[in-house]
């Protein structure tokens, strides 16, 4: 028989190789029974895992026989009424859609805790969920959702690198509890969701893509095509047209270095607008009880994001700038350059003003990005972690108003006198560097304005809790946190 | 009334949004009952969070009309006496100077579990903690210190974005465990901190603003400001006092360039000054069951900050260096040395021994700002947890004086035979590079003495525990661990 | 007495400085008792830890007298027999090559829970582990293995940063929980490895360094120094033994910057193979269900490290390159280009087909090493920890592909039409750029054979569980998850 052949290639001690094998010798006869009905991959690393962490597993397979070779040998395979019955405890790991072929098992299943692990093919936003529907199936067990989120390569290496969190939920605390403690035991860290009308939530997570990222990529996009036509029209068109010279070569570097900075600029500019409007909404209500608009509260939920689109930028802003005297058109400027001085008998084409302005901006454009490399760095989940409240907002704030401070000291550099020359108003389009400053200087502006002394005073007492509208001694703020909310919209 | 006009703006399933909801659409009749008195920000993200999590919340709030409104549907909002009573374990989170306010709740809350979450609003190091105020207004309640170091922020959106410990401290085991087992559910990490005289420790633990971090940044900014006075008196005031040159413009640049590899290069060989200093007094004194001196021990413990300062500067030295070439004032300098060339009609100016040290020195820099960038890597949490502890001396050991050597040989291609060149010393004050190979080269040195194999040898047998002073056989170490301490100074 | 005098210096509040106290002032008279066996820094570290954490320690010292200094106030120091008599649980730190010492203990001990914390001094594979050894000591006691994974200093400085775990096995269920509660007290995180046979693989685990990273370091290594050795003989030997023209000084910077991107380009495509082997092996045999051959598996699980490996040589590479025109040869040969161009009268050097391809290809080379950096970055085990499964794939396949897809085409470029002038093939050696463009086109044109639809189709049937050689319904694939393994080889 072929399964029978296979079984050595599959099993035994020489099978482990190199990688850290988790699993025991034997299971331990006195250990808690788990039913795993389904043999495929996650099954199998579930079933494997399981075993390391000394519980006895029974799989319930409709072809125990062939099934048997693809599990660890401690692993008992049979038909799946037979593993329905031996266990308390059956993580059911079928496609959703065949969920039905389970029926018959119905009598033997009543009483018991079934863990619904599978999840949607995508998202999911009316319901009912796959463990809802199978809680109609079977109505006389426990469901419990869980396991969606962790992948059988996870299961399979174990949770060594890094912590994995479970997402659980069920209608019975009890069934819940025991997952739980499952979870626990196999290293996971289980998060308890509530009630099973979560499960469509739970079975969404792992199917959405990048949803905080969403808006800030697209307006990072938007914003660089609009910027780059601009340039292209100024710097490349105009010459063209007005003048008959071709510059088209400029197209992939030249004219994208140009059109970076000013995206990062006003990008990270957007980062710091929420909250300004935060609290001169505040100020203006008198009041932080009431709730920001929907648009605000999304917004001040995705500065990180829009921080790192801008951080992303600046970054390339800065390589594109190092590569320049790398091409070769560099060298060709240069050369006819030094003919040309020759030609003309200049013996030195020394111009002071120049060469501050340039030694100037540059040196303050490499200190923004020092800065905004830390605040990068600490966006990092882990370095986050092992910052507190304190350290994270003087990052996330000081720092940040002093990168931005300095990222606008970098372009009033290289603008230096040019804002005020006609020559650079080609097509009578303003230069980028004077349209991408307006943003950053009203919010540096703004966050001046909250600085002065009465404002920042009237600010403080309503985030501390005062209200305009009342001055009835007993509705005082009853909050004990400085950790909140009102941090948040502060920065 | 504008209570109940409010309302649906803030409830309600339109409101969710984008944003992965956590609530459960009802709470668990059966579940645990959480008391809440207060009703800031802290306190609506943990009704909420504690909802999702399947537990009955009952708020207290002194105008539970008005209030009800900002708490999820599914918390009960009453009056503060009725949630006291409805509740074993009950949230304080109130403003701590308003905690007398809550007097008469005493005899309801006596026998009960309080969990004070109030912060400090500065570091507080005489005590007594909040804590234990509130353990004295009410001392037939038990207090439970913690959650104070978690922001209303990662209450709301879950612990998702990495595990955050909650640190909790008690007189009573009991009641401890109720509240680490409450944390558990909400999918945080508690840690338990012994008793309640822990609470002024926790309590000050989110007010800290980088303690570790304040030696190492003034060493850093101190070396980097005599730097730059030296490099500044010997390159920029030596000419323009001498020879009436102005090279003024080379400030925001060619002297910060000139700073910050000295800076690098000392402060990185100061990370291995203390683990040399441990060794020298282990040899010493022949044992190592002597304590180091405090700041022996405060140096040892801070070496990972220094070298993440010396990285900083390195990457900004070579972010100066590749942005040089892109100046006004190379291309100038470039162009008029190429008209004197013209004009002296060399035909070539190729410098072999120039054109060799300038590539040895770069390529050298680069693998060490490469082996450099390896250390810092592993310095991040998320990287450092996942290698074993031989591995991470590894990295932190042979690497790093890898590119130690790496880095002290950049600095000797660059000074090659000028250290030799009596025009080197202007106002007769050696060069930089000459200054800062001093140390560098003396942990060099150092090092290769306890390579030596006597000297390697009596220190491993005194970090095995072996002592000068006794010969008795069995006072040997009892020791079962090479994880140990021991290793931290053998770097 | 010597003992009496040290003490002083080495407890007392004033000792504890400035670094966060963990230390409960006094212990809980009521909390559990907990023994440690052995004095060595493993044992203080536990003792202060398991103080802080609210437990009773007691500890055995051969010298409690003068061992009793070392330990925080708060703990018994005694003789061995008395901590073994009076804990339930005890540590015993003892390194194993004296674990027989404590054989006198054997009948206080019996009925005891004793837990291993010893560690190899080698990766030991045969066995008997040293809990296995102490277990033979002590047949009536029950052994459990564990905390030789962490290191005295991340004891003693709390796990606060990053969660560290601990891994756990023994053959009672019931010794082993409650170790593990002890675990999660002190802010472990407690993973169950099942038996104590596992304890051999246990105590491995600290012993290992980088066995993922050995074959992909290899490979590296290996690429390099033949790339280096083909470029050294076509640019350097060829143009000495030819034209006897030396330029030996090429090869610190340039044959090295020649040599890196090469060795990144291939070890990027090996990044891709194996998943293609895998979907084309799937193919082959019709059925997911067959085991990959060991070396395809060992080949899958190291895809990241090949991936890192290649990064690391694109980033030096991009430094190596931006580093070019700071070199004195650059500038000489620039000079020199000046001089002859005024010498031969030319006005205008522009030669604009160079320009656009350099422009292009720096271009294209700065989008790739951006694409590359975002999925290093994603690497980072606390990012890779916050996104799930689909944006994990997104990130690794989508982004990937397209990243390989920008490198092939950076090198196209970099190649223009110089592959079909005979004057590159020196000693009719084909440039590199030829041979490294072999790998990535193999791969991206497999990857779009399997964007065929048909093909595409039948994998996707594959991957769902179908087989060819099986066509009767009921043995459907009763999978229940997308989150597995299948995807992984569909990378």
């Amino acid at each position: 028989m072929p399964d029978e052949m296979a079984r050595p290639l599959i099993r035994g001690r020489g099978e482990r190789g190199g990688s850290r094998c988790l699993e025991a010798s034997m299971s331990d006869p006195g250990a808690p029974v788990v039913g795993i009905l389904g043999t495929g991959d996650f099954s199998r690393s579930l079933a494997r895992r399981l075993v390391a962490s000394g519980y006895q597993v029974v799989v319930g397979s409709r072809t125990p026989k062939r099934s048997a070779a693809l599990f660890p040998e401690e692993a008992e395979v049979t038909s799946q009424m037979e593993a329905a019955s031996q266990a308390d405890l059956v993580f059911v790991a079928v496609f959703p859609e065949h969920h039905s072929t389970l029926v018959e098992l119905k009598p033997t299943l009543a009483g018991k805790t079934l863990v619904d692990v599978s999840n949607g093919l995508r998202v999911n936003l009316d319901g009912p969920s796959n463990a809802e529907l199978l809680a109609d199936l079977f109505p006389e067990s426990i469901i419990v959702k869980g396991f969606n989120t962790i992948s059988a390569w996870s299961l399979q290496m174990g949770p060594r690198d890094g912590s994995r969190q479970v997402f659980l939920c069920s209608d019975s605390s009890k069934a819940k509890s025991s997952v739980m403690q499952l979870c626990r035991r196999l290293g996971f860290i289980p998060v308890d969701m509530g009630l099973l009308s979560s499960s469509l939530e739970i079975e969404n997570l792992p199917l959405y893509l990048f949803p905080s990222w969403r808006i800030p990529v697209l307006c990072t996009i938007a914003l660089f095509i609009s910027f780059y036509l601009y340039n292209f029209l100024r710097d490349i068109l105009q010459p063209f047209v007005t003048a008959g010279k071709s510059v088209f070569y400029k197209m992939p570097i030249e004219t994208v270095n140009v059109t970076l900075p000013s995206v990062a600029l006003v990008m990270f500019s957007l980062v710091y607008v929420p909250g300004l409007c935060a609290a001169f909404l505040q100020l203006w209500w008198g009041t932080k009880y009431n709730r920001f608009p929907k648009w605000l509260d999304g917004w001040l939920t995705r500065r990180k994001q829009f921080g790192l689109c801008s951080f992303l930028c600046a970054v390339l802003h800065a390589v594109y700038s190092m590569c320049l005297p790398l091409r070769k058109s560099f060298r060709y400027k240069l050369l006819n350059l030094a003919v040309k001085q020759v030609k003309d008998r200049v013996e030195d084409s020394w111009d002071s003003a120049e060469a501050w302005r340039m030694e100037l901006y540059i040196s303050v454009g490499i200190i923004a990005l020092g800065l905004l490399s830390l605040l990068a760095v600490t966006s990092l989940p882990s370095v986050a972690n092992t910052v507190n409240w304190r350290e994270f907002s003087f990052i996330q704030s000081t720092l940040g108003y002093c990168a931005l401070s300095m990222a606008t000291l970098h372009t009033l550099l290289y603008g230096w006198d040019r804002a005020f020359d006609p020559a650079q108003y080609r097509f009578n389009l303003p230069p980028t560097f004077v349209l991408v400053l307006i943003l950053p200087v009203t919010v540096l502006l703004g966050r001046l304005a909250l600085l002065v002394p009465c404002v920042a005073m009237r600010l403080g007492k309503v985030r501390r809790g005062w209200e305009k509208s009342r001055h009835i001694r007993f509705t005082l703020p009853d909050d004990g946190s400085h950790n909140g909310l009102e941090d948040v919209s502060h920065v």
